[in-house]
């Protein structure tokens, strides 16, 4: 939500991706149709795809608890390739689109676990971009934006408060109820708090 | 198959992937579940991707046909971003087994059209693949193997020959009736056509 508010911002046109991929709950989902529609996406689509056939994170698979303690290394809840995933279907979308930029809105300051969530992943994404399409082989460039990367979760929450965003709207929960409420106990849950601890804003999060 | 018979003979344990994406057929999806156990494949599995929901294909939109005639660049028949897609779920069931070889058939030489299907893409991957994964920031290297690359399909078929591969029983064709039997007409049966009489063997193919 604060990299599509931060895409708006520069002027940009935008069309709204979400994946329902087999996570633990629906709830991400219907916050970003309603959100997208909120500040004017052009479009919002879900796209299907079944990472629970492959499992291998606890996001992905009922057998693998969502840990409740911070652990050093890549977190169970790493889900094998998502963002890679993610990407390639937004990549085929944006082609469709004659897009020339993506925004995701990966960020590997406060949570450094994730491969997927890091720079050298994005640059490499990006040089993929520009091999794997027409609109590459035909010279328009590709950009891939992941303007949250180096910020920290409270330079995000002040972002977005800057641009209205409504954060008692937004999901970042692995395991948020059908109402929308936070776990409050998550390792997402526990670095989004911090980041209003640390900017000074009082957490307008839904908490169970 | 032929890309399977290959890395059967070097010896690896295959798993196989298929995609039903909203192709215009299934008989290639039941073909290369039939193959995968008859190869002695340890698991096969079909992944549900719903590329229809982005279409911009003669393969993933019905409101385009497929042609008839080749023409000169990128075909309608190109689906965007389809085997980024393919290898980026590939590369998540590829982390789930520890495996650190992906086998993919794309084929430059005889039909060079698809921006997917070159080697500046693989290569562009597999420097993907390295970064975007567990395995990849733990140092161990994953590669994206495409033997068929810069084989002719007369190549292609004589090492399929070669290899046991049961022509009659697999399927190129974008418009496949029910019972796999190919159109003769598109270009994909085109090519492979032209392979056969290239490579001096009978076209075992069933057409329509």
């Amino acid at each position: 939500m604060t990299a599509l508010a931060l895409a708006k911002e520069q002027g940009f046109e935008c069309y709204t991706l979400s994946f329902n991929y087999g996570q633990r709950h629906d709830a991400e989902l219907i916050a970003a149709e309603k959100l997208s529609q909120q500040v004017g996406a052009i479009e919002h689509k879900v796209i299907n795809i079944d990472l629970r056939a492959i499992g291998g994170s606890a996001l992905t698979d009922s057998n693998i608890d969502v840990p409740e303690e911070h652990h050093e290394g890549i977190p169970v809840t790493y889900v094998p390739a998502r963002n890679t995933v993610f990407l390639s279907i937004a990549l085929g979308w944006a082609e469709v689109l004659s897009a020339h930029s993506i925004y995701i809105g990966v960020n590997a300051v406060d949570y450094s676990g994730y491969p997927d969530c890091r720079p050298e992943f994005i640059t490499a994404f990006e040089q993929l971009a520009n091999v794997a399409t027409k609109a590459g082989v035909e010279g328009q460039k590709l950009t891939i934006q992941s303007p949250l990367m180096k910020m920290s979760k409270a330079d995000i929450i002040q972002q977005g408060m800057r641009l209205g965003v409504d954060y008692s709207q937004t999901i970042s929960c692995y395991q948020a109820d059908s109402a929308g409420q936070a776990c409050g106990k998550c390792d997402s849950c526990h670095f989004r708090r911090e980041g209003f601890k640390q900017a000074g804003i009082s957490d307008p999060t839904r908490y169970q």
